[in-house]
């Protein structure tokens, strides 16, 4: 396996930062973009559902107007590469048997072996009482992805900055994602920081990790 | 830099997958635990606020009474180490004070230069509409840190599994967590998987590129 040392992953994750101000002038290869994608395509959610849908845009001009209902924050125009990360609105049976389906086309099985399977997810996430919160599960998965992109960028030496602040309404009504059953959580841009940017060299703030981690001996 | 390569970097996502059964024989060791702690720290949150601690379960004990508030899942008592991740309930004005503490005190601000990003961070999500979902804030952040967590451990080659299938109350009865204002939310189970583990072999369900980012053009 062609595997990172701790050393060097610990280096890549202290080598990112929350990326203020993005150099204008660089665009990520088609390569690096790919694997991002791929790295997004592959990353873990519970029981696999995938509740999400990742927006690339390339568009200028939707680039501006997403800016606009974003406090006019310039990394939404001047990163090389912005994402809007959305969920799938009230994840129910027809997302339960969507992937029911893609399982079985994937790994070949007959759909009637996964019966089990589905019951459980159903009575989980559709009967359960975790419907009551599939919104916010939904949520919780998409951060997952996040999570997934911030550190495969960070171990691929690519510039990242995840963004909360916007407003949600705009960005499904700019994007139309009501009309597909969608609604936008949270955005990610990507590219190369800029030279400029004085964030870059400040003190990464964390609390110590006796802190943050706690051993139940 | 030491990166990854593309190539390499979806090599080991494609790798990962959520081992059902860990290989009880074989631990972590020092070294890779404390890496993995470490990316743990230098996850990223919103403002980097951390509104979180993570559980290293060593007690064989209380891996066992947790197991059996997990349905039973052997993971919780045969992985090499599991960890329970929790948020701090309704996070307020003291973890924002605790921030901006611990902010001047490791880039030695003077503390009323940070009184613009107080306000900023209060007016949002102390005094403001997502205190509403406060909780559902904090759970996110934490699944940054899953996903943190998942994608460190894939790109250095060590196991895991992420666990919703748990009664949030007993595991925080169990931990004591109410009393520390802290409520779990998801675990992980990290170490080596099994040879006998057939998951390891089946095909990754995922849905095709195309459909998972969409180009805005």
């Amino acid at each position: 396996m062609a595997t990172l040392t701790g050393s060097d992953l610990l280096t890549q994750l202290s080598w990112r930062y929350a990326v203020k101000t993005f150099d204008p002038a660089k665009t990520l290869s088609q390569s690096q973009w790919d694997t991002l994608e791929q790295a997004l395509v592959l990353s873990p959610s519970s029981y696999g559902l995938q509740p999400w849908v990742f927006f690339n845009i390339v568009n200028k001009d939707v680039r501006k107007r997403l800016q606009a209902a974003a406090w006019g924050q310039t990394k939404v125009v001047d990163a090389s590469h912005f994402l809007v990360l959305a969920i799938v609105k009230d994840f129910g049976q027809a997302g339960v048997d969507a992937f029911i389906k893609r399982t079985a086309e994937v790994r070949k099985t007959p759909e009637g072996a996964l019966d089990g399977y589905t019951k459980a997810i159903l009575g989980d996430l559709v009967n359960g009482p975790r419907h009551a919160i599939i919104n916010e599960w939904s949520a919780r998965q998409l951060y997952i992805a996040l999570g997934t992109l911030l550190t495969s960028a960070a171990v691929l030496g690519i510039d990242a900055c995840p963004m909360e602040g916007f407003d949600i309404a705009q960005f499904d009504q700019i994007l139309g994602l009501d009309a597909k059953g969608l609604t936008a959580r949270v955005c990610c841009a990507l590219g190369y920081r800029s030279a400029g940017d004085k964030h870059a060299t400040e003190a990464k703030v964390r609390y110590p990790r006796s802190q943050v981690v706690q051993v139940v001996a």
